[in-house]
């Protein structure tokens, strides 16, 4: 690719702001003002709206939309199908009942997910909430609220079942985890988990 | 738009009954014999199978497909990846084990939603139900039977939690409740949410 | 169709692989190397990734993808939104926090579904799970591990709540029971049931 992006010939693309060596494949459409960095994989069926920002080395895997609000920082992995959200209380805009509702933009609710996190396959993700570095939710979960760094979540509504490493590797359920696969060590301090890595 | 509706170039239109003012966005195809009214709005990588109705002003996000046997009424917000049904019990029509259950329609159910209502992302609703006008299904419930007007769902199973207003906010737990957000008044009776505003 | 298989001209084809008589719809990939039967159908919006294996007689509904390390038998049924996974640990390969992980293949973890077996709209597919024949994925359900032939699954996480009829039907609740639509025999050996129809 050389110093430039690659968006599939079937793909749109009306953003400027897509890093070098990002991917972006079949039946996606990135939007004007959209910020996408360097090194993601956009999967196909994609949908990246103005205002949502990826940072990079991102792969976000087919059928997601990215909408305003949503912002992905370095290295997250989005799977298949993961719904994000940006509006707690949606109504159509078009409706007389909603009335002024949808004039402003306060209707919209922010949605964070941090460094190195994983939102596995068909995931729901409501908005106003922040997921912590590394977390990893679990394929169809429903996150309605904060997610703590390395939290390794399930279930509908998502609830904590351990933690995860850095490197993806479950954890043990010891007050400083060594992980059996990479060797990260961590300890527990207040209900979270520290790195000693870094 | 004038006096007709917008088809994006990368859309495919076989229906010769979309209403004025109707947009209809990239990689969504609607199928003839598909009936959408005025002033909605289709999001991208939807589907509109003929047999499927939809009334005015309804806002369908990404990635939603409608098919034979869903109707959809006016002012619904039906939000990205909601997934509809129409057969209880399905199996490939092209199974030498299902014999003849395919070469009838007795097979379809339908879906009604009706005026008002807004179905969460990411929800999955089972055929042969009715949800009621404004009700609000959060998103990534599983909604297997009939729901209320004004009642807010969540879960899989969805259970009602709460009442939520036709403007979208949440009713406080009273027997005569007023909406915080727009004002509007309601008394429960027997059970249901009645609007004293109509 | 005659003696090929259709492609619709707003979908992608690089397969040599299609079966006789298997169509495939606008704005789904099949991709280099992934491998499908005759008489299926391939709805909207599907993505087929090379070494994923698709047999005869199966119907995918809209919006699938379908990744390499998921085989699919004869005459499934694949309802819409279904999402499938092959990693169990996803992080992004693009990450440093990975190191090694994504050089080798050994990430990938396969999924089987058997002969016959459905799976209802959204169900999420957990891997290095095996679905047995004829079974029956609820709607909206996240499976997490093997589930047995003729098995009726649902929730979050899935589990059993009765059993199906290789047509489809509900069986009834008994030791020796017999389908009340196509008149099929059965019985539950040791807790799995066996047909007696073969």
């Amino acid at each position: 690719m050389g110093d430039s992006c690659y968006i599939h010939p079937k793909a749109i693309n009306d953003s400027k702001d897509i890093g070098i060596g990002t991917r972006v494949w079949a039946f996606s459409h990135i939007m004007e003002g959209a910020i996408i960095g360097k090194n993601c994989n956009i999967g196909e069926q994609c949908y990246v709206e103005g205002g949502a920002k990826i940072g990079h080395g991102v792969t976000v895997k087919n059928g997601v939309a990215i909408w305003q609000g949503v912002a992905i920082e370095d290295y997250c992995f989005i799977g298949p199908y993961v719904v994000f959200t940006n509006d707690r209380l949606p109504r159509s805009p078009r409706s007389p009942f909603v009335q002024k509702r949808y004039e402003q933009q306060d209707w919209l609710m922010p949605t964070l997910i941090k460094t190195g996190a994983a939102i596995g396959a068909n995931a729901t993700m409501l908005c106003g909430i922040i997921i912590g570095e590394h977390a990893l939710i679990g394929a169809g979960s429903v996150v309605r609220g904060d997610v703590l760094p390395f939290a390794l979540m399930v279930g509908n509504p998502a609830r904590q079942i351990g933690w995860a490493c850095a490197c993806g590797e479950r954890l043990p359920r010891e007050h400083e985890p060594k992980c059996k696969s990479c060797g990260r060590v961590y300890a527990i301090e207040n209900g979270k988990m520290i790195p000693r890595w870094e």
